[in-house]
């Protein structure tokens, strides 16, 4: 159980084998990953109102911003958040579910599709394109839900 | 009062005279400012357990990704995050004391200053020099310590 929390959180973190800083308590871990979890779903906001509703005036430079953070945050090893004593069923305030330590290849492909398309979400970003912006926000945003399908309880 | 913590918004937005999202309620400003703070506390630490501390090996790919997710989030806009009733005398479960709004000075002052220094820290952490990226990693958290002394309560 422990080793394959471990090979999850490794494929998370997108190449970082070795754990970023000296391991986090449960608790702290499930703060920072919710942190940056909402911290992106402040700028995909951002990105939904300019870019495919319309509700705020299209501003390239925020955008560009907004999609510089997501990416950013998508690559910054968050896999080291998820310890495998990190699931609901041993510890409070997360609705990880506990196949997230068990699906492992499910893991690696949610993971890596949510950091290639926010990858491209940046790219996409920098060149001021509204429309191909919007169609890359909904690329992410399926990204997102594939893991809350998979692994969020409700 | 109004216009003066529009104002120091705008200045901590750095270059952002437009709200990028519909207005947010003040308690989802609060939380989104404060997942930001938290999650580049998060890649703080990592660049303080490697690079300054030495506890956790040296590894210059996680310390570039870290500080990448610092300056991304520091070039945001979240002055767009503090509105004028969203300081401790009018709101709840923050610790912002109500002259941020009103030392419009100070407050770009701090405010560009951790820019300045969260984007330096991103060009030193791309050399992989650890020497160097230590000495960044304090001048970035005294830019942190600046604002909390001015404008977070104990």
């Amino acid at each position: 159980m422990k080793k394959t929390g471990v090979i999850a959180a490794a494929i998370l973190a997108t190449s970082f084998a070795m754990p970023a800083a000296a391991q986090l308590s449960v608790e702290d871990q499930i703060e920072a990953r919710q942190a940056g979890y909402q911290f992106m779903a402040w700028n995909m906001g951002k990105i939904k109102a300019q870019a495919v509703d319309g509700d705020v005036e299209f501003n390239a430079d925020q955008m560009k911003a907004a999609a510089n953070a997501i990416a950013a945050i998508a690559n910054s090893g968050m896999g080291a958040l998820y310890s495998p004593d990190s699931a609901m069923d041993k510890a409070e305030n997360t609705r990880l579910k506990p196949e997230f330590f068990q699906q492992t290849d499910k893991v690696r492909e949610v993971g890596t599709n949510f950091v290639r398309e926010a990858n491209k979400l940046q790219e996409v970003a920098a060149t001021g394109d509204r429309g191909a912006l919007a169609r890359q926000f909904s690329a992410v945003g399926q990204t997102c839900k594939a893991c809350h399908d998979n692994f969020r309880a409700d």
